[in-house]
């Protein structure tokens, strides 16, 4: 069992890792009265007796649950406003605590449920998905969908406790699986050099056929440490969290082409399709081996996980134009006078924030993704 | 012009009391540029010609601007999906800011939407009415109801400045003017002897056909000062805050036999209604001459301010009997096993916390204003 201390903002909490966790979070609970103790899960756990999930089973029959769909259908005012109408009908009282048991959806939503109802109300998130043991769970963030508009509701507002049970990830289906281990590489690739080598070497381990659990309690662990580094003095998004946005910027051009159901692309593969255009923009700004050392590298690594390096490796889907995903980051929200704003990468576990207002540049970034 | 520097929680910023607040409000707004500052109106403003709003005027025609009724059916779930609506057909960015503009309906739903919209924007606080001067523009709370539940949605958050212009206070109904004026007797009772005092006898400088502006601003000065003493090191109510739920506790049994909406009573009059219930408790569990005088100092001057001291007073509507009251009041969420919690008055101008439990207590003080 390791424990992590997270400091958010003002706010301290402990991020607890193994392969028994829910041990934890049931001594947890214990706590509080039986009453004081509701559970938000994905319905995906409900009628699932495999025995992984005996203990799980035991929780949650103990306490009121509201089980809801993982996906995205459940990140809006609908399930929002279901949800808080639960609460009132059953009375959960102010001090009170909200378990939230699933992956990012499911913890985004009730992490802003807790954070509003009643001005706040306690907050556990058990994450169950690699999407969410490796980044969503970390770091306060809340967010519901709003008018198509991914996160255009939400809060900051930091959990009593994170429990982390990496046996939950043995049976995530392979697609999700590698889309949330692309966070982990992401961050290794801005700021732990040694990381991203042990992540290219040690990919067998993690392949989705062997999944070792050693393996995966380090990677949660490693992964829940870099990101509270970044996330730790910078609550609110003003500075050194940006760093956590590699990739992001061109792809989320990449999601807008596609919409805001993830059918056709995880976040995590067009985060994989933004680190390789990142990784080209920094070559032709920069022209040194160092840059064209990392597109080879991020290439590399992706595919080892099984994660997409061109747009068209996504099958049956159609696939945007270069001209398409420019024009999407140009009218970006978040563009400025000065152009867009990156994370690039000098060279492995290394980070530089730079806009680029070069539209040369961008549209070749993009050009690397094509087949 | 005075300025009272908040400190609440760990955010600080100014208020602003004067009887020409709006220029510093224009000035304030200067320094951000002019799409990223938006404003939510009570539509009242909208087409009102009033010379005293003149500098109003011109200041909204520079802004884009949402007008929403300033009456309860703005403080709901409807209300805020509209205005995020809004927020985003006009892509105010995250580092904008909300104006709100108007009473306590219009600040507490601004309030929630800012502390929400991606994650939190700007928000500056401009009330129009003594209920929203003296008591809801100061403190931090957000909120909107639920479920015909008050304020089971909402948040803790500060504004970057609250500009409170008391001109405003010269055309409001007399109704509504007195019972904002009742939170500031709430508040001299529980903590300011010498207060209690004089507004007891300058309740002619206050009178609803005089207004005076000098005894406006005075007033306002002096309850923003109190009520973030009782605010500042306590913002989300664990302690010293709970003084300002003085005439609260039996108040809301009045409020929840009329119901969520308040054509019966406002909120004021129940809280009125709600310190003789406490002045007469404190009575009947100490016995002493002191509490005696408290009784009558809280009938004469709620008298000297139109507010009501039987649930008789306001007139064409039923009352509920001491049966119901103590009823609501037993039901009353908020109830621990230790009974009901109070705020008493010993003396005028000192505060106690206390369970009661006892029923006879509890109904001998609704006794007290049956007709």
């Amino acid at each position: 069992m390791t424990v992590i201390n997270a400091k958010v903002g003002s706010g301290k909490y402990p991020v607890l890792v193994s392969d028994n966790s829910i041990n934890e979070l049931i001594d947890f609970c214990d706590g509080y009265s039986q009453e004081n103790v509701v559970c938000i899960v994905d319905e995906f756990f409900k009628e699932n007796d495999n025995s992984l999930y005996n203990e799980l089973n035991i929780f949650l029959a103990k306490y009121k649950c509201l089980y809801l769909p993982g996906g995205l259908q459940s990140k809006g005012l609908e399930a929002y406003s279901l949800a808080m109408k639960w609460l009132l009908d059953i009375k959960l009282p102010r001090d009170g605590v909200i378990v939230a048991i699933g992956g990012g959806v499911i913890g985004d939503l009730s992490a802003f449920v807790a954070s509003t109802y009643m001005r706040g109300t306690g907050l556990v998130l058990v994450p169950t998905t690699t999407t969410s043991m490796i980044d969503s769970a970390i770091g306060g963030k809340t967010g519901i969908n709003f008018q198509d508009q991914v996160n255009a509701i939400g809060t900051y507002y930091n959990p009593k406790a994170v429990f982390m049970d990496v046996r939950f990830l043995l049976t995530l289906n392979t697609r999700d699986y590698f889309a949330g281990i692309c966070e982990a590489i992401k961050m290794s690739v801005t700021s732990d050099a040694a990381q991203a080598k042990k992540l290219l070497n040690n990919s067998t381990l993690l392949a989705s056929n062997n999944r070792e659990i050693a393996s995966l309690v380090d990677l949660v662990i490693w992964s829940t440490k870099i990101k509270l580094f970044h996330v730790g003095d910078d609550p609110n998004e003003k500075g050194i969290r940006l760093t956590l946005n590699y990739g992001h910027t061109f792809g989320q051009s990449i999601e807008t082409f596609y919409g805001l159901y993830q059918d056709h692309y995880r976040h995590g593969e067009a985060v994989a399709l933004g680190m390789i255009c990142a990784a080209s923009a920094i070559n032709s700004i920069n022209q040194s081996s160092l840059s064209s050392d990392l597109l080879d590298f991020t290439k590399k690594i992706l595919k080892q996980y099984n994660l997409p390096v061109l747009i068209s490796d996504q099958p049956d889907c159609l696939f945007p134009s270069v001209e398409v995903l420019v024009n999407n980051l140009i009218n970006d929200k978040k563009r400025t006078s000065q152009g867009n704003r990156f994370v690039l990468v000098p060279s492995i576990g290394t980070s530089i924030i730079q806009y680029i207002d070069n539209k040369k540049v961008i549209a070749s970034s993009f050009q690397s993704i094509m087949p």
